[in-house]
């Protein structure tokens, strides 16, 4: 439900950032921001620490860039797919209940390594005001990429009508807050199918509420 | 919006047991669950291991029976609170989006010790089926109590009137995945406002549905 918007892709990475970058992304995924260190990513890449803290200044800036990648990456993905598989959905109000699980089957129901990243991020910022900041901005990035999806339902197939702009985006924040709750659940191996029900009712109610 | 129900407080403790309970809660919070071990909670409780195994026969269990006295706690406050200062609150339909957002002050825009140890023992169970189970047996009684006050509220103020108990199960699985990411984004800082706002949206969204 949300366009292909250009904010959230990445500016080009050299050869020696994207391998950096894949490293890192590594070692934060296996033992967790607090138990990686630069000096860890620097001998694995085989780099010096000048060539690592000139492409990424510190240690935040390292683990939100790969984050950054992460949701760049599952954006794309979720674009791409509403161009090919996704395409039928969402076409028709009468299938909206139908359409969501198998939203759900296709861009939900995946793998788990962006969750715990994320997540992992949001654990660390609680006492990490720097990388708090970079999330914050992030957030805000795709936050505002989901209300303009939103805003183009609203205009295209007619849900959502009578929000304006102010309640919508409370709507988006709300879609975000639910999508999290369900990464947690995910996360701690949840059934599935479990919460593409619950994912399903809610969405459905949010979506066809009428104000 | 859900009545007390006994189901969640738990049995009497004996005086040795809520020592134990009370230094693995700080220890826990502190530092963790991997970071914890019971001979530090042994040595700073002053018992001897063989005292503490009798009374919680695993690390899980421990960690458990904190973070479940923890729940209970949060429940009785709740409960209370809809009984004294709350009382007022969700009684008329016109009042309901003010009455979520005085809801949200008084109930949820507390303190973050117990979400954080309920996060903690989310991300311990992805690997830990022993703690998994433990958990997921309170999820459901969780999600039972709410549901039963949701059935209330559907005979007695008359909100969700249209949907059957299965569809009211999801409604009810939906309500917690938004409290849960309300947690992480409480636990990394996010503003209070801003999340009462998409509270009180999606929830009267949700209340006023009419499928």
């Amino acid at each position: 439900m949300c366009e292909e918007n250009n904010k959230v892709s990445s500016k080009p990475l050299t050869k020696i950032q994207k391998k950096i970058l894949q490293i890192a992304k590594k070692k934060f995924s296996k033992n967790g921001y607090q138990k990686t260190s630069m000096n860890d990513i620097v001998s694995t890449a085989g780099v010096s620490k000048g060539v690592l803290f000139y492409h990424f200044h510190s240690k935040e800036e390292l683990f939100f860039q790969v984050l950054s990648q992460g949701i760049d990456a599952e954006f794309q993905r979720i674009f791409r797919l509403l161009e090919n598989e996704g395409k039928k959905l969402f076409k028709k109000k009468e299938n909206l209940f139908d359409d969501l699980k198998k939203y759900y089957d296709l861009a939900i129901a995946g793998t788990k390594d962006f969750e715990r990243l994320w997540l992992e991020g949001r654990i660390e910022s609680e006492n990490n005001v720097k990388l708090r900041q970079m999330m914050e901005k992030k957030d805000k990035e795709i936050t505002q990429i989901l209300f303009e999806g939103l805003k183009i339902s609203r205009e295209k197939i007619g849900i959502l009508q009578k929000y304006d702009d102010k309640e919508l985006m409370e709507i988006v924040k709300g879609i975000i807050v639910v999508m999290r709750g369900l990464f947690i659940e995910k996360l701690s191996g949840k059934d599935q199918q479990e919460s593409k029900n619950t994912w399903a009712r809610i969405m459905f109610i949010i979506y066809t509420s009428k104000k």
